[in-house]
């Protein structure tokens, strides 16, 4: 077999065999596939596509390149969520716990995150003395005790996926729904867990620009878990402006508390209530209408935040220094953001807010930057509102004042107004399995 | 401007400017763009193909990417000859006396082979005392004095056509109209004579598989030549078996020296009369009917044969000792290939035969491999020919003859046998300009 001819069959647009895909992945790894020849390849998959055979061949392949986790000894109740990537994502933080509180069963290896703002493992960080490192022993046995444990990625899951993306990010080969479906999924096959909940975005800022491609995206991977006997579901949502009000680490903790306070902006909480009730819905083989309202009742009873709280503390998290939620609010400066016109807020670009946000310090350019995690941005206005000139829209936090300047004129590149109310998008399109 | 957003564009088969193609070209030849990223692309062009402008527009920042041969000096009758390849072609041995024999000037820089047999340097080189060094000035006054120089590449002509065409042997992106046409056409404007001949082959041991394929491709080629102002004309021939019947350098040289005198194979002496009668119309303005039958009187009379002892000699040949030709068939070890059954020769294969030509020291493996210039196979059958068992196919040539057992196995391997004769297929498909 030679890398070769397996470019030129799919340069012609053949299908590859388990066989062949198997014999590139490991060539790549071991050294004998050249970065020029992957990337060859890549954009032929690109161009002329894989058939699901071969999307799920390509996710075997990868899981098989790394260390692959069992969770099979915490039972059929485990429960994984992936979002496809957005500003202000807080998400985990909160579906997590509710879930948990359930009787589902949350046993997360999360990354930490490169660019706007910080991964799960991040924000979780911005609460003093969290531990993000437990042995495997300490990571069972939390997940076992209290039905929740979110760690940093210390296992080494699928390499593969992480070399090609490396590659893939530089060569124009990125939005390929086989290639970001077999990437996504191989990472969650390696999680171990049984039930799989995709939140798969599309908007100007999302991998996926229309409904209908996100569709398609989500379908190729809930067929992929199928093929490895895994209850996939996915929510279709709109991603064209921040989830939420705060980007930012310490920020987006003291959000995902309001939330499971029952005091979430409304967006998050839809988004929350959706993503957890298929979660329930698929790990506890209930309905999805009883599965929304146990969700329901979760938050009002404060069952899920006093969840939150026993997970935090099991991970040595400083809990009392939490509740009085003004802690996460408190970084050395603080500045507001003003209106320039009256209007209504026409959009409200996630990507330029997710820059500025960067700027102020929530996020890393590069892998060893070190986040200011009081760092970020809380917006005191959503699209759609109504504002006259002067009203505060947002306010910065960051620990370095300095950065106030060129984060607030990038904010301002991300707004623009109208005299006319604009159209509210439904923010949940369709949830498929 | 980013290499990125230029191969995400042809990935999309979104047309490239010369301004971007420029950027891709010089980018690459810096170290700035990277060859996963250019194999990208390269893929993306191979499926997505390139248009007529984007061609010329590669060609030109190919010839831009190196030194330029300005032959102007000498000229409107300078005309140049490219063969897409073959096994055992020679025909630039005696299409180019030919051509200087009849007032044209033939002011070649040839490269060395790879592969199966050397390229013409090599062959020339069979000749003792043959100088394929000569200072630029030596160069342009033999072209000057007698019409006809054949030297080594010494200038640096066309660097980034020699970069990408090494990446794409390694990528499956060799056999793409666009970029095959734009990668000869580059050396031959580089090369920088007014008339261009083409001799393109179409068969299995040809890029081109179909005659149709090479007349596209010739058609590309025609009309880049149009854009930078030279005459190019085509001969689409058929290359299912090696021309004539000598494989090897200094077999090809007496080979050449027989067809010059009148003894050549059929085949090859239909193929050079051909292409020397294109080469004459084009340079000096004939029609082509005028042009053969001058070829026909240079050729008969023994012009041409002067024209190339004069040429040799001129470049230090030890002329006397060619003009006994036995000299070129001196290898200290020769051996004969008999046939193994009665019947017709049904096929003949030129890549195999080629390997063993190669096998037995007249190619080169690796760039630094010395070529055995003695060595060859000299064919005594022809495809078609009727042959009895025992009979002598061919006659190995080698100073080595520890390498004789290997050689003939993989010859016998190019011959099949029929009961019936095989159709004969005309040598001459067509000639367009």
């Amino acid at each position: 077999m030679r890398i070769y001819d397996i470019i030129d069959k799919k340069r012609h647009g053949d299908c590859l065999s388990q066989e062949e895909i198997d014999f590139v992945i490991s060539s790549y790894m071991s050294g004998n596939a050249q970065d020029y020849q992957i990337s060859a390849l890549l954009m032929a998959i690109c161009i002329n596509s894989m058939n699901e055979a071969e999307t799920s061949a390509l996710t075997k392949a990868m899981v098989n390149s790394g260390e692959v986790l069992d969770l099979s000894l915490l039972g059929e109740k485990t429960v994984d969520k992936h979002s496809t990537g957005g500003i202000g994502d807080k998400t985990t933080l909160i579906v997590a716990p509710i879930a948990a509180s359930l009787g589902c069963t949350v046993a997360k290896m999360s990354g930490r995150g490169l660019g706007f703002t910080g991964g799960t493992v991040d924000k979780l960080e911005s609460i003093d003395n969290f531990k993000t490192e437990l042995s495997i022993d300490e990571f069972y046995k939390q997940a076992n005790d209290i039905g929740i444990v979110v760690v940093g990625q210390s296992a080494n899951l699928t390499p593969a996926d992480k070399k090609l993306y490396a590659l893939r990010d530089v060569t124009a080969t990125i939005d390929s729904i086989p290639l970001i479906a077999s990437s996504i999924m191989s990472k969650k096959i390696a999680s171990g867990s049984k039930s799989i909940v995709l939140d798969v975005k599309y908007g100007s800022g999302a991998f996926m620009k229309t409904p209908e491609d996100a569709e398609k995206l989500a379908e190729a991977m809930i067929k992929i878990g199928k093929d490895f006997g895994r209850r996939v579901t996915a929510v279709i949502t709109d991603m064209n402006a921040p989830l939420g009000t705060c980007i930012g680490n310490s920020l987006e903790v003291w959000e995902a508390i309001e939330a499971l306070s029952g005091r979430g902006e409304e967006n998050l909480i839809r988004l929350c209530s959706a993503v957890s009730a298929c979660m329930v819905s698929s790990a506890l083989g209930v309905d999805m209408e009883e599965a929304e309202s146990m969700v329901e009742s979760a938050i009002s009873s404060g069952k899920s935040l006093d969840k939150f709280y026993e997970w935090i503390e099991k991970q040595g998290g400083d809990v009392s220094k939490i509740k009085d939620t003004s802690s996460l609010l408190s970084a050395k400066f603080k500045r507001d953001i003003y209106a320039k016109e009256d209007g209504y807020i026409y959009s409200l670009d996630a990507q330029k807010i997710g820059t500025a946000s960067m700027i102020l310090g929530a996020g890393r350019v590069n892998k060893d930057d070190k986040i200011d995690h009081l760092a970020g941005i809380k917006l005191s206005k959503s699209l759609g509102d109504y504002v006259n000139k002067g009203d505060v829209l947002a306010t910065m936090y960051t620990s370095n004042d300095a950065l106030f300047d060129s984060a607030s004129l990038t904010f301002e590149q991300s707004i623009s107004y109208s005299k006319c109310k604009p159209k509210k998008s439904d923010l949940i399109y369709k949830v498929i399995k």
